[in-house]
């Protein structure tokens, strides 16, 4: 990735594989066959470029984005693909001048939305991944439930999240297969005309539900770029090399992008010298990477103080939720920037 | 720690356990012995609970943290223990109302400052950990350096962070001990009234320093209660419970914070019940954590959905930059909120 000048750490995308991405997905799945995911990027600006490419469908992890999703013009169908019990945030988005549509998978969360004015829901359902979703066998109780209590259910959801990241594609499809019979199974009692399911990783495989949720996508990251997939990873977080040293005689270069600036959860962040070398990361500190040449390197590779470098983290979402804004380049010139405007909940 | 009904995820402040931390901090060392590292808590109204108890200097790890010191009348004494290049960045530090120092560790950031207008370094000397800093050798050539181009140097700091986290105190000692031998030599050679050096971890045994960077104590974390020290821990986020399920026989709960609101670089965070029982997380996702109770729990310790949780996280100082704000509360009510208004760069 090519870098200008740039105040440091900052979050750059390369527009032209974040443009690759949206046109593949749109090509794959368009309009309403992709929820694109805000969680991914938190970005109404990035939100717009993909309503621009034929999405008007967009689900979120948070009232904060769903907020704000709406506030941008961009709530022609937003679901909340997550369970809240919020009585404040629930309410404020029932108040919106949009579509909105929340996920429920208990007595509890229906009465919550019911109580709050939501209009319509999604019933969340377990399809082999521990977090949120009702066991399958009461989906349609629930969903008589929600009925009863004046929501109209459109459908369901379940995300098969516990294969999305096996690189293997034949076990991915398999695994695809069993979460998605639940589902299918829990849709013919629940009714409705949305099929919720899916991911970036099972955007092409995952064949039983009526949109796919992806968001990851867009920017891609370390893990998903081990799955095979025809997206290219468009972001990097740039940052300037400040200081070297030596330890037990290896030189160590020290640069300005660290734990405050990277999600962590998937391992430390890959990192690339200006020259297209990879580099090998040490560790990283709060403000800090230390990293250092691979051994066989030339001089012409060693970085001065002041270059810049560029970091991939591993996981993209909770590094996007550090920073304030995308930088967006194209031929290492700057062209946009997008604010990352829906951080927080 | 006893939570009253907040929106989560929240970050919470124990009062008494931050107060007794402040206080105990402030007897062992007393108004300048202590330089508080904001980078830590990134709030000047935190801050300012430190200057009450008497500390008037503070050190920080970002531009954006110093600006934010000086604007809110935090600026007696500032220190940016930490090198940049960013010429708008020195220049807008260069320009407050507030006495600024940097520290520098090369020709390269030595120039910077000078050409910026700041006026006072401090020599960054590497004391063995493999980050910034100085060859021990050089601090004097750059002092020298410093001071031909105009910079008032005010003295040498060196972090040794790579002994902070060991758990063994006599261990510790002895680290801290060979470290400052390093830093003491350059001390002598380069001048100056400051010797800034040491954490949370060796701030009763680093005598060799004028004075303690740390910041941790002020709320601690997973990885320093190991440490055997007298601070509490302080901090938590608040969840709540949102889902349960059934894996493999075994019952697991699921509530509302994850990997945008805790920083994941030392693991897991623990997860206390209500009733003070600790349960299992199995892991973290974008924004639930799940988990499961102890094989022996009694039935009473099972959570309601709704009910609130509150998790430690394993490193403090990236879990603060996720969020907003600070909860404070004292015996489980709310007494204050403090703004986090240091993040970013």
């Amino acid at each position: 990735m090519q870098l200008p000048a740039l105040a440091t750490p900052a979050l750059v995308v390369d527009a032209g594989a974040f443009f690759h991405n949206v046109s593949t997905m749109a090509a794959a799945l368009p309009a309403h066959r992709c929820r694109p995911h805000v969680k991914a990027f938190k970005s109404t600006a990035l939100a717009a470029k993909l309503r621009d490419a034929g999405h008007h469908g967009f689900c979120a992890a948070t009232p904060r984005e769903i907020m704000g999703m709406a506030h941008a013009g961009l709530g022609a169908d937003l679901l909340l693909a997550n369970e809240t019990l919020d009585a404040r945030r629930l309410a404020a988005m029932a108040a919106l001048e949009a579509r909105v549509t929340v996920a429920v998978d208990s007595d509890e969360t229906i009465a919550a939305a019911a109580r709050a004015g939501i209009a319509a829901v999604l019933i969340d359902v377990n399809v082999g991944l521990a977090r949120c979703g009702c066991d399958p066998a009461d989906a349609g109780r629930l969903a008589d439930e929600a009925r009863r209590v004046g929501l109209e259910v459109r459908g369901v959801m379940g995300y098969e999240g516990h294969v999305m990241g096996n690189a293997d594609r034949a076990e991915r499809a398999r695994g695809v297969e069993v979460a998605m019979a639940a589902l299918t199974a829990a849709h013919r009692v629940v009714g409705g005309d949305v099929i919720s399911g899916g991911g970036t990783g099972t955007y092409d495989l995952n064949h039983w539900v009526s949109e796919i949720q992806a968001g990851s996508y867009t920017l891609m990251d370390g893990a998903y770029a081990k799955a095979g997939l025809p997206f290219r990873e468009a972001l990097a977080v740039a940052a300037t090399v400040l200081s070297r040293g030596t330890r037990d005689g290896r030189e160590y270069f020290v640069a300005d992008a660290g734990l405050k600036a990277l999600g962590m959860d998937h391992g430390l962040p890959e990192l690339e010298l200006a020259a297209g070398t990879r580099a090998k990361v040490w560790f990283c500190s709060d403000e800090h990477v230390t990293f250092a040449l691979p051994p066989d390197s030339s001089s012409a590779a060693r970085p001065s103080i002041g270059d810049l470098v560029a970091l991939r983290p591993a996981h993209v979402d909770p590094t996007v939720a550090y920073h304030e804004r995308f930088t967006v380049l194209r031929d290492g010139v700057v062209v946009d920037e997008w604010e990352i405007d829906l951080r927080g909940w």
